[in-house]
């Protein structure tokens, strides 16, 4: 008989849930809504009742489950707890002794973006490798650090936080977080477009930019067809994102640093910008660090939320 | 019967040896000289013989211990493999498996900054701890990162390095890793010492530092007295390590940071110029790290070391 694991990614408007055997093969994929009013009470109800939906469409018993791993978005440490999910109405609670109370199964629970690094850890572009950096390049940007195949969570859940690692004295704009110079706004979609803004009002040098919208994938596709103003623009993301990993380097020391979210859609010029800038600031303890694509997508999150329950 | 578990420190000139209860009482304490000529290939059979032969003194048969823990001064990795000691002249081999083999006792290795951390954790000023860094402020900066209670060693050994953390652009001397700008340049006690030479000589105001040494102890003696120069001194060691111990935060989200080393022997007042800066950049996820110092002192590393095996 199978042994099965139930990979969940809770997003802010849909939860991904996946049904894995405990090989890390994924037998099924789904989505449900997530439903955020009344402080987010009905969301964990919502997961149970799919979950067992399912495992009654297919026969499978509870003794078949080895567990439910569920992915969050907000801190959460080794216990479980979350200590606060604005997106989905969540103040501080258990995720583990909820869920496990309503479904009888084991539970695990862990941040998004930690979450996410361990599912390309085990089935992604860094399977095979122990210690690693993942960096999601999307609204913000988002860390997850795997040390020794294990999330490393913190004391409260916010480890991996690297969006707001400072980066730049001489910000005058402020962060989401309210503080001034932060990685994110430089090296995530928005600060892309916010810095690649910046770079064509203060110059009149021709691009294909100046004509239609201006986002992340805009300016990497000019960067591609050879644009000399998409190439400075990139270059200010590449220059403070490879200095900060060199930095977190210094402290983690991983094997692979892996670029994934929706500006990493770009390919591998995302790592060329930034390699540079890594290697030149990079303390020779860390060089043999690589850099990498990830390669699971949308799906990182319920193959780590599963990879969760098997650790 | 007592079970017992010795702890080992090798330094460049003297190894520390401990033997403790598995409860972490220090029973026993000796040093033994590190004899560094023919490549160091004499470290690890001494080691073995004041071990076996203190066993043998004490009627300690090798049932009751639970192993030999070892800090070494090079990157270790989570196997045992030290992958460099300069100081020692090691190059790459596993400690684990060479000092098990003489002993036929079970051995663990760590890097000496990384095990002395360990060891301020079980049973020093971050007793009850689990998520914790360690900043040792001697001629260099070192750093021990704990995560669950577990060393963050890294891929090859080199996690926790944060005195080559990259903190001043404008930097025109060399760091003794060959880069510019990192945050031993500022904070070690040489760091210090050259920072309190420049800002002498760079204005005429009075100083008792003007008569006498000045190095850390000194300028922090200074600074108590309330000399406003070394005010000053104090002020650029403070906000580089405030600063890169902030964006230190956002990775490993710590419960507590532990100054160390030689110059934290002049107290508080080296919490009292770093807190601020710290305050002032940390992210809101890592607002609850506290400081304080670290208690053991240079048996730190015989601690960690006899904790490694019990882990």
């Amino acid at each position: 008989m199978s042994r099965f694991v139930f990979g969940v990614d809770i997003g802010g408007t849909t939860v991904k849930l996946g049904l894995f055997d405990t090989e890390g093969n994924l037998n099924d994929k789904w989505e449900i809504p997530t439903r955020t009013e009344n402080a987010g009470e009905n969301i964990l109800p919502d997961i149970a009742k799919s979950i067992l939906d399912l495992m009654n469409k297919k026969n499978i018993s509870k003794e078949d489950v080895e567990g439910i791993g569920i992915g969050a978005p907000g801190p959460v440490d080794e216990s479980g707890v979350i200590h606060k999910a604005a997106n989905l109405g969540w103040g501080e609670f258990s995720i583990k002794d909820t869920l496990e109370k309503i479904t009888g199964l084991k539970v695990m629970a862990g941040n998004d973006a930690n979450v996410a690094a361990l599912g390309e850890m085990w089935k992604g572009g860094a399977a095979g490798c122990k210690d690693i950096v993942m960096v999601t390049l999307g609204t913000g940007v988002g860390g997850g650090i795997i040390v020794n195949g294990r999330i490393l969570s913190g004391y409260l859940g916010a480890g991996g936080e690297i969006g707001h690692i400072h980066v730049n004295d001489d910000e005058e704009e402020c962060c989401g977080c309210g503080k001034k110079g932060c990685l994110e706004q430089y090296s995530s979609a928005t600060g892309i477009t916010r810095m690649g803004k910046k770079v064509l009002s203060s110059c009149d040098d021709p691009s294909a930019l100046r004509e239609g919208d201006v986002n992340a994938k805009t300016i990497f596709d000019a960067v591609k067809a050879g644009d000399k103003v998409a190439d400075r623009i990139a270059d200010i993301y590449g220059h403070y994102l490879g200095e900060a990993l060199a930095n977190i380097a210094c402290v983690v020391n991983p094997e692979v640093i892996l670029l994934g979210g929706g500006v990493s859609k770009a390919g591998q010029v995302v790592i060329d910008y930034v390699k540079p800038y890594f290697d030149r600031r990079v303390f020779h303890g860390s060089s043999q660090t690589r850099f990498a694509l990830a390669t699971l997508g949308n799906d990182a999150g319920i193959y780590g939320a599963a990879r969760l329950v098997l650790s």
